[in-house]
């Protein structure tokens, strides 16, 4: 042991991993967090920054700003890439580090079930590097499809927005998207609307499948009365960065198709050396060790731990609270073991319920019920709560009650971004077009009619 | 001519092109506006991006809000090529445009004075890109030089960071460094400050060259005061992204070298049918329009505008005032041809004094002559005041105030960012250092002494 005091690693600056930190901050322990990003994000709001309603650093905090107080937590900024058990000792790109106890809590990442075409085309809402790139995108397709010799069908094609996934990420998105719209709407004043379209696309034949059926069922109303097409029981299949297939056959001529289907623990958990649930997650025991463990001491908590003890029929929800309530768990349990406590304490879900908004002034709360304005102002009020940083609560608060009043969006802006996975790039403002066709040929181009 | 109206082009959407486009959307006149970007970008402030002062959004505002209510004023999202004179028509990558008059406001670049190693390994500070890609880089030298592996040597080139220039740019951005290095002492518990260093390299005997000697000095005494080694007459000659070497044969170590020591017109100037100053400006005649206008239908205005007329012994300052006042003069002028008066109003600058910001609290006025506190607050409000968009100042002052009391800088956030450029490439954090010696060799990581 390090300086004679336990060592703990965790990995993934998250809700989970933020938590777990502080708390065992207080203990006379040496902490290491490991994250591949400086900053911890704040993941529910990230729909957004790819909407340009917020800023990045509003939504993501420096990490270290956590723990200024607190010399025991060293952040190692690198990427894990495995844990090897039987020397109790993380890998990473920078290094080795051995640890006495390990928690996990590394999150998730898209799920694209396998389609490799969507996958390949379709963008992912997991990071800002993501949510910056829909942005841009999503800006650039409103300025490409404004140019005067495009053709109808691709000028509606670069305009066609889908969404595709029923849940709050893919609701709020949507809702979101509509309102850009609005925005955009005053500000090109040759661009016929009709051609700009957001549709939202669910497998099942229901959204927000955690709400009941009336809260569902206000979602839609509320996301068609915007403009939405909503569209149930559908199902994709396959996405070339072109034309969108269903299931049905039907086919949707779209650039941009944003993928909130479903999540799937991160690779790096694969390495660990546990035992995996389909989705890739790892599963742990009641107290939250990882289940078959060689030394006792690896936990996984958060979106990438596969919890399914008691009640639980089905693994719990990847969201904040699972990951926090099961942070302050761990915590005692590792405290119980340096101590010699083998008797570890077990997890028990407490669900607080869970909301959506559905663009400004409006959203849908499930405990206690509320739809409209007021669970729009419960909404705000619980994240503006958890927000990190009192400062960016502040401006986020400004921002969100000047977009209620003006619909301004300030965040309109195309940035270069190159993405984590290299995968997607963005495609460049200096394309050539210089010989477009119809532009050359002495139209002046800005004839368009009105 | 379309319509019936007089079109009216502009290129490039900066202080300049902005200034002239609300002037002539008064008038019965058809505008195109054409920007490679779709934001307005407030360049004075761009240092407190790579800073990590504000966020982008604040400094840069979508170009086509400012014309919300001007439909006679239209946004063409491209690059300029070059110009026809003889046909009348701008060329850019999406077609060309043909035009009645011409309003060349494309602005600047950074000069590198022919030096390719600086060019290639140095940043720029003249784009959001560039300024990310400087935040994206300090930020991440710090974590970087955190690695319990690393050499002194390389720690301490890793931690030296290098301004050369000794105008406001540099002075401003060389203060904030400083003081980004005080927030960041805060949370690097196990960082040795003693290996960071702050240099401003200036090649004449003065920094701040329009103010009197005086404000200079006061400038230096502030700069060295907050740590920064400032170093006059001395010259650079090369740097191959690893050593700085100077005229005087000395070679500075460090991987961070940002070049604010000159400007020179964009290149696109270069195909636009003129004659040329040594810094690419296009020559312009009192009256603004460009030297040997074929058609007399040709203006350039602000950075990318050679004038030298009357008093002026040398070419106009690369600053806001002297695009906007160029602006108003060329609007009239347009308006009075079209008009069919050919007798044009010739262009006065009026010199409205110079600013500059030193740090946090700190800054040098020349006209009325100020300094420290209360020339910070004069600074402070002429750029609030100065910057685009009511909510943006609103914000903008909280994160000021915010930041003089408390220090904190919430937008130190590393994302990845790629160059318009492509030139410079910001190094992966999944870059492999995995089997640097000392880590694998059971040496746990965090056992650096405090």
């Amino acid at each position: 042991m390090l300086r004679g005091k336990p060592h703990i690693v965790v990995v993934g600056a998250g809700f989970g991993g933020i938590k777990i930190c502080k708390l065992l901050a207080k203990e006379d322990v040496e902490v290491t967090l490991v994250d591949r990003h400086n900053y911890h994000l704040f993941q529910p709001l990230l729909y957004q920054v790819s909407t340009s309603v917020l800023s990045t650093d509003e939504i993501a905090y420096p990490t270290r700003s956590f723990f200024r107080d607190n010399k025991n937590v060293n952040f190692f900024m690198a990427k894990a890439k495995g844990v090897d058990q039987s020397r109790n000792v993380l890998m990473t790109n920078h290094g080795e580090i051995p640890y006495d106890y390990l928690v996990l809590a590394a999150g998730a990442t898209t799920n694209f079930f396998g389609m490799k075409s969507v996958e390949n085309n379709a963008y992912g809402m997991k990071t800002i590097q993501e949510a910056l790139a829909i942005r841009n995108h999503v800006l650039h397709e409103f300025e490409r499809g404004d140019k005067p010799y495009r053709t109808p069908a691709d000028r509606r094609k670069r305009l066609t927005f889908v969404i595709v996934g029923g849940g709050p990420t893919g609701i709020e998105e949507a809702g979101a998207i509509a309102e850009l719209i609005s925005v955009q709407k005053k500000e090109f004043h040759h661009l016929d609307f009709n051609d700009v379209k957001v549709m939202l696309i669910e497998a099942t034949p229901h959204v927000l499948p955690m709400m009941s059926q009336d809260l569902q069922d206000e979602a839609v109303r509320v996301l068609r009365e915007k403009g939405v097409d909503v569209r149930l029981n559908t199902q994709v299949v396959d996405y070339d960065g072109n034309v969108l297939k269903l299931k049905s056959g039907e086919e949707i001529p779209t650039s941009t198709v944003i993928w909130a289907a479903g999540v799937k623990a991160v690779e790096f958990i694969q390495n660990c050396g546990g035992e995996y649930a389909r989705d890739g997650r790892i599963w742990v025991e009641e107290d939250l060790l990882v289940k078959g463990a060689a030394n006792k001491n690896v936990f996984a908590i958060g979106d990438c731990a596969g919890f399914m003890h008691g009640d639980m029929k089905r693994p719990l929800p990847t969201v904040a609270p699972v990951a926090t309530q099961q942070a302050a768990v761990c915590c005692r349990n590792i405290m119980r073991l340096i101590k010699g406590d083998a008797n570890l304490e077990k997890f028990v879900y407490k669900d607080l319920g869970a909301m959506a908004t559905i663009g400004r002034g409006k959203a849908v709360v499930n405990s206690p019920k509320m739809t409209g304005f007021l669970a729009w102002c419960a909404w705000m009020l619980v994240h503006l709560i958890r927000l990190a940083g009192a400062h960016a609560n502040f401006t986020v608060a400004i921002k969100w009650t000047w977009n209620l009043v003006s619909g301004i969006r300030l965040g309109r802006i195309i940035t270069n971004i190159k993405l984590d996975s290299g995968k997607l790039s963005i495609p460049k403002v200096e394309e050539d077009h210089s010989n477009e066709k119809g532009v050359n040929e002495g139209q002046p181009v800005i004839l368009e009619k009105e």
